[in-house]
């Protein structure tokens, strides 16, 4: 297999990510970087990769054989990857479950008509974890399975409360709660509450004058965000929040549960747990190991788009097939 | 989607855990039993179904859709996976590691000189933790994997024990060592002898006669199967045996860490564990859902043998890729 040239689009904690992984997988290349903003403002940390302005990709088609799309969710990604879905193959990293299947529907259709090969929804979840929802549910259909999230950084948590009046920065870290988990490992198969199977936990930077109270409160009533959950709030000094709380961990675990047996007398349990240092690092490595499927698939004229349930496994690895089948299975 | 006609070939404990595993999948019906014992003397837990004898399956082709081969890897599989591979569609779960591409390419021949799609070493290993030592080389390429197994009855080594002089039976417990899973999770990424990997403990009934410390020993300097581990020897009675092991539980661990950033400074851990009641249902489980991807592939003339590296995870479930992808995405 020749090289798989790669190109970035965005470059923040995800598309620094993607640089970093493609140094770990020897066959691939960084191709370019684009990026929104002044292009000679972007330093990289690859030398002698150029840096495109995004309004210009359409003229560099020929210089990646899979671009991947490194923007948010919430409006870069439905807009740029069926933009450049017409002009290269790509991977994102969309989570926003609901939307989901819409998102799905306006890639494939920009795919499709152009002739290339796409996925959404790559990383640990959606991604890793809904690959093990789907293995469990498939290997153990009469069972129940369970996904808990942390300790980690949730990073649309955090800005939430940057938002709230009076605060200067904050981090939220999503805590999965021991006895909840202990629960479903027993094998009870529990209903459990959002609050049952969560703590958050906040890391406030105030402004030297803000009511500390009315922070709090707002915080801890927040819809969605918080109101559900026993949240706890911490105030800290900005020193503070940089020296201990500026990295990124994150991870999580996907539990079923289930039985067989002539009268469902003999129990199981499947549990895939991920412990990261650095979410965006490892999502990223997630992603560069589909790129190298997508970039397959293309060759093999499998265009339109995909999903982590639409890839064998074995296009994920560097190796051939005899190769895997002899070290690995 | 029509019903899935399932075959069982052999009807030992994985014949057994197949036809209990059918009644778990609602897409899929028991359509006979082969045996190579007299067929009247088979008697099956599911109504109206019909046992034919081995030699006779070749009148029976358009009878099923797939067919499981539940015989043993030594002699059974390699035998009978190739031969049936003539007729039908089959799953076996072949587990030599060693002897996996000499199997894998008789079965393929066959296979595809008949138009067949079959699929080999389908189970938990090899099979889902295959899938997870595939999966984690993939996304931490920067890493290093571990396997462990139990703590679990394995079968060949119980036979191993019930070879030697003097002994009326045996069940022999394969236990993962605490402090090797632990130094793996911390991440060191040590190297483990098999000796600090795992423990064996056995439990064995003598004949009355016997000369317990000769057996002992002869236990405990087996090659292959003992004298590489530290391994427990207690006789117990013929009565506690059946009441205490008469059961198959197994499990295991595959570990998976890693690091990626600029200095390798952001470590990871990939963590995949089974607790299983019943090795032999829960492995029948796994066949079953292949098996459901086996009889697509068939549909799409997909010929040839396949692993689990080779199978889209989407082919595993009932539902339709839609449903997979708004729900479990």
């Amino acid at each position: 297999m020749n090289q798989i040239r790669i190109g970035i689009v965005g470059y923040g904690n995800l598309g620094k990510g993607v640089e970093l992984a493609i140094r770990s997988n020897p066959d691939t290349t960084l191709a370019f970087v684009a990026t929104r903003r002044d292009p000679s403002s972007v330093s990289l940390k690859t030398p002698d990769v150029p840096v495109y302005a995004y309004d210009d990709l359409v003229n560099h088609q020929s210089d990646a054989d899979v671009v991947i799309v490194c923007g948010g969710s919430a409006t870069d990604l439905p807009k740029q990857s069926p933009e450049l879905a017409s002009y290269f193959n790509v991977v994102d990293s969309f989570d926003t479950h609901a939307k989901i299947p819409e998102h799905f529907a306006a890639v494939d259709a920009a795919a499709k008509a152009s002739n290339h090969t796409a996925m959404i929804s790559v990383g640990w979840d959606p991604g890793m974890f809904s690959l093990m929802r789907l293995y469990g549910s498939c290997i153990l259909p009469d069972g129940k399975d369970y996904t808990f999230w942390g300790k980690g950084i949730s990073q649309g948590h955090s800005d939430a409360i940057r938002r709230v009046e009076g605060v200067l920065d904050a981090r939220q870290y999503t805590i999965p709660i021991d006895a909840a988990i202990d629960a479903v490992r027993s094998g009870v198969q529990p209903e459990l509450t959002t609050r049952q199977k969560h703590l958050r936990e906040c890391y406030v930077v105030a402004k030297p004058d803000a009511d500390l109270e009315k922070i709090e409160r707002e915080i801890r009533t927040m819809p969605n965000y918080f109101a559900d959950y026993d949240t706890i709030v911490h105030f800290i000094s900005a020193e503070e929040l940089k020296e201990k709380h500026s990295e990124l961990p994150h991870g999580g675990f996907v539990i079923r549960t289930g039985a067989t047996g002539e009268n469902g007398e003999h129990k199981h349990l499947i549990e895939y747990s991920l412990k990261l240092d650095s979410n965006p690092e490892f999502t990223t490595n997630v992603i560069v190991a589909y790129a190298r499927a997508v970039a397959r698939l293309a060759e093999e004229q499998a265009y339109g788009c995909k999903s982590v349930f639409d890839i064998a496994p074995c296009y994920l690895s560097p190796m051939r097939r005899e190769e895997l089948m002899a070290k690995m299975l």
